[in-house]
């Protein structure tokens, strides 16, 4: 069920068929026999607080470049979910962050991304803009510059995060009804 | 940041290197540029109970074929969370499920999985193997084949559930203390 590591077998001659024994089309290698599995990709981050003020960055790439959005990216392979959330706040924010609970499992089926966001607070009151950053903010509630939020599912995670504030035990968060995040990221 | 859908293009001309603006090694196409990026998969999946009792299918295929397991599998693109796990459970064992929790979120770092575990039970008491399956049966807790369970999750999810049997909020389990679910999936 694990497809082998692509990066240590030549190039592939891929074409689509179904697999012996599976029921969805797959990109297959002629030459090789490799099946390049495409599945939904994880998303970490977390929604970072100190003092009652939320953590912001604002993007210096594409998609969304100028936004503000919570730290968070695509998990890599060989950490855990934990260990990716910490990862992305230390990439986007030169952040150490301790990570309280899970908030939110969204679902983002057109773009094939599941989120799982945090609540997380700030280890010490110290960060910065990483690489992929423009600026680096905490913002008060009434301050958060709704109007240039980068992704709908940062809304969502930061209500979501003023729902559940001071409860210790709750049911993480999914999509908000009806919400898709179905949104391009791309302007 | 998504990457384009190789199915759509040529055939592909890997080589080794870092994208520009990323911090990771990837697999760049030397002809289109096309960016192999390979993250953690996400497996999803329920334990399913009807009457109190366990509905475990035994595996068709390998790996750990002929030993015992939830309904769970590689989540699809293009579908929810809930979406996927409802789909392996008809899947693998001809069943519709009602989803009431998010039971779990492991992480298996080894192998580079995300398993989102979910608490269900059987809308209907119909179900029989599907493709994947030998057999599918309804397990008192007692009467749970321990030993011939096929992967640590699976075990890990069913305690899990014990835990916290009847209670309607609780926070979702991650892995066991000091678990990293790094046994091989094949024998």
């Amino acid at each position: 069920m694990i497809p082998p590591d692509p990066g240590k077998g030549p190039s592939h001659d891929f074409h689509l068929t179904v697999p012996d024994g599976d029921d969805h089309e797959r990109l297959v290698c002629r030459t090789c026999g490799f099946v390049n599995y495409v599945n939904p990709k994880i998303v970490v981050g977390s929604v970072v607080t100190h003092q009652g003020r939320f953590l912001l960055a604002r993007r210096a790439i594409d998609p969304r470049l100028g936004f503000w959005t919570l730290p968070a990216g695509f998990m890599e392979v060989g950490e855990t979910v934990a260990d990716g959330a910490r990862r992305e706040a230390r990439e986007e924010a030169n952040a150490e962050i301790v990570i309280d609970a899970l908030l939110a499992v969204y679902s983002i089926p057109r773009i094939s991304q599941v989120q799982l966001m945090h609540r997380a607070t700030l280890a010490r009151p110290d960060f910065s803009p990483g690489a992929e950053s423009l600026e680096v903010r905490l913002f008060a509630w009434d301050e958060i510059p709704w109007g240039e939020i980068a992704f709908p599912s940062v809304v969502w995670a930061l209500n979501h995060w003023r729902q559940v504030e001071g409860q210790a035990v709750f049911v993480p968060f999914t999509n908000p009804p009806g919400e898709t995040g179905d949104r391009p990221l791309a302007p």
